[in-house]
């Protein structure tokens, strides 16, 4: 078997993570693999300011990545750029070059997954994408061969690191949300900009991704009902705790009678549901197959090495075929459509609720309440109030029996009017099924 | 890309399993695989007795394996009948008849994997073996794959389902050892002869084989130090809880300057670890990786359809390598022995210890087993006791500070003497780096 040449595009955390495991594990991975896996070139703008490992100190630098993906001498482009611009050029010439491909890029898969696979079969190249959901679980990996005997009806998900944190933290500490978020944004968990960690935009795209490869179907983010973390406050907490529960921001596809359910908001778990246990910065994913394997996956959602473990273990596996001659032939996301994977609406779903008020006290709020609730033919479950001190935003929650997203919103619309509310309510599915 | 045949060998719990879901998901399977996975054949000593799927109602059914392992339209022979005497013939015929083998037999695979993988290659046939291990954990692939760019450092496992639902009922109910295990007994958990479960025996296999695939070296089950859970009672987990810890048979391989560390016994770990989560008969393994990999795995340990989809999964694997030709030409177990890897006797261990007395009370008995510790150089870390009304038969717990086994050994043997002791110290070392 012959060596097989790599070329890294982007020298960022993930770029740079992935480099260092290479120069120090690479005798394993060659022990490991029969042959050697060699890095011949990497790009990325400022390569010249780079430090690169000393074993790789004579590799070719280049600033431009048409010099990769047009180079002879390179079997695979690992893209690790990121975003959709330039990323999707490169892995779009290597693939036209008849190189295989390496992304760590969700975003650019989650919007083209289906449509640059396809590319890369009729080109007879591999394509491989660990690392771009969930760096430090090998999720793909278990979706793709692990698992693949199973029928996957359900999948729930831990996928953003900083929001799980920031959860965690309010938990343990009681500390409203706005002060964990400037701490967080201090401490470098946040960006400056945190939307799309606290508003589920990158959860959505990692759930998109998974949720393809587990039903095997085309999956876009627009596919996928979106609720950030903005609203939860301490109080949330304690009542969730009293309900013996905890909040995560939960990533979940099922599957119902009626199709698909895409849903990426805060929900109350069980405490002692194992995705419970999911503490700071962690990502976990929990898989329920029809055949009785419920399976979960727990680990560093990024970091540069986490994710580089991704990258490496994709370029291995892509090396190894390469070297064996077999292309990939089957798109993860090309089942035929079977109808029970089509997404359907969350409205269409059926939870327990778990409903906060805050209002100005004063005698028949309950009664206001409940009565909109019967209207609405709603069944209330429990009305829970922890003590409180203040009378003029008083916090307390009902809980509701099983009841259709939909009929809960005609209930939320309805109250809207209620001149004693000092916020919407909030209301989170309680996710008892886990 | 044509159809690939599997003749099944074993029609018990797992070859069952298997067989129904290839069955049910056929469709499912054919649209990952882009060709079809047919069964050709199965072979059990009362095959004409047994009831088949109604898909495979007209397969061919032989009660001599030699009619799979002769047979020229079979590619892929699942060996599922478990042991090591006819398990070995056949899966020694199959290789030697150029056919790939699929195999959940984790005793035969502990003990002589490296060997039969080293014919495997010779033949250029594949090898599959993801349900010899925590049937339902994909942890073979995970390691063989998907984290195969890491450099594993310690490998933690919970590998006996019915050890972890034996301790987490005395946990739970305060139960005493005797009355649990008659309990899983009656329900069928436990077996009439216990000893493979309770006693590590089974644990040991597994560990073995996961060890091996994680450090990729031969190791078998006389490697590894084994103790098992006979002596764990009620009054044990109160002292660990009140130590902020649970109790669990832990499988453990880890790495340290001086060679590999290999033991499953129980051993105290932190309540906060997610491995302190696992409860009842599930299975868990939890990797350290040298680049920041840590990750968890947890799922069934055993059951027909959790085995079931480890084979079928397996199976769906080898037929897709059989149609793009590429064989093994890697052994899991075949690194160069770098060393680090070679096992080492566990008294060279270094860990905190809890141990726990049970004596007739009298003055001085602290004094006598403090004095002895003092006497081997052993720091004392907290003395507990809980409130007990048995003065004959009073149960007290030393925590100690970081020691080697050794030590400790050296220590309890001449506390071994001490005539106040009204049976053997219990030593359990604490893993509190997880």
């Amino acid at each position: 078997m012959r060596d097989v040449n790599v070329g890294i595009a982007g020298l960022g955390n993930v770029g740079s993570g992935a480099l260092s495991i290479l120069a120090e594990n690479g005798d394993q991975i060659a022990h490991k693999l029969g042959f050697r896996l060699n890095v011949t070139a990497v790009c990325s703008r400022s390569v010249h300011d780079k430090t690169l490992p000393e074993a790789f100190r004579h590799v070719r630098r280049v600033s431009d990545w048409r010099e990769l993906t047009s180079a002879p001498d390179i079997d695979i482009v690992a893209e690790l750029v990121g975003g959709t611009g330039a990323a999707r050029e490169i892995v779009e010439a290597a693939i036209a070059a008849g190189k295989s491909v390496v992304t760590a890029n969700k975003e650019l898969m989650a919007l083209d997954g289906a449509a640059i696979w396809e590319r890369a079969i009729q080109a007879g190249i591999n394509l491989a994408m660990e690392a771009s959901v969930a760096g430090g679980i090998p999720i793909h990996t278990v979706l793709r061969e692990g698992i693949s005997g199973d029928r996957v009806t359900a999948l729930y998900g831990i996928l953003n690191g900083t929001s799980n944190f920031i959860l965690t933290e309010i938990e343990k500490r009681g500390t409203p949300f706005a002060d964990v978020l400037a701490e967080a944004q201090r401490l470098g968990y946040a960006e400056a900009d945190p939307s799309a960690d606290i508003d589920g935009l990158d959860a959505r795209s990692k759930l998109a991704l998974l949720a393809a490869l587990a039903f095997g179907e085309k999956i876009t983010p627009a596919d996928i009902f979106t609720e950030g973390i903005r609203r939860i406050s301490p109080v949330d907490f304690q009542y969730a705790n009293k309900l013996g529960h905890t909040i995560r921001l939960v990533c979940a596809a099922r599957t119902t009678r009626e199709g698909l359910l895409l849903s990426v908001r805060p929900a109350l778990i069980p405490v002692e549901t194992i995705l419970a246990s999911v503490q700071g910065a962690y990502n976990a994913v929990w898989v329920r197959g029809q055949y009785g394997a419920d399976t979960f996956y727990y680990g560093r959602g990024a970091g540069p090495h986490p994710t580089g473990v991704a990258v490496v273990s994709d370029l291995m596996r892509v090396a190894r075929e390469i070297n064996s001659g077999s292309p990939h032939r089957v798109s993860p996301f090309a089942h035929a459509r079977l109808g029970e994977y089509q997404p359907i609406p969350i409205t269409q779903q059926t939870r327990a609720w778990y409903l906060r008020f805050r209002v100005k006290d004063r005698p028949g709020i309950i009664a206001a309440l409940a009565g909109i609730l019967a209207d609405k033919r709603v069944s209330l479950d429990a009305v829970l109030q922890l003590p409180s001190e203040s009378k003029n935003d008083l916090p307390f929650v009902i809980t509701l029996e099983p009841t259709s997203e939909a009929s809960v919103r005609e209930a939320l619309d309805k109250m809207s009017s209620l001149e004693f509310l000092t916020e919407p309510p909030l209301a989170l599915p309680m996710e008892t099924a886990l």
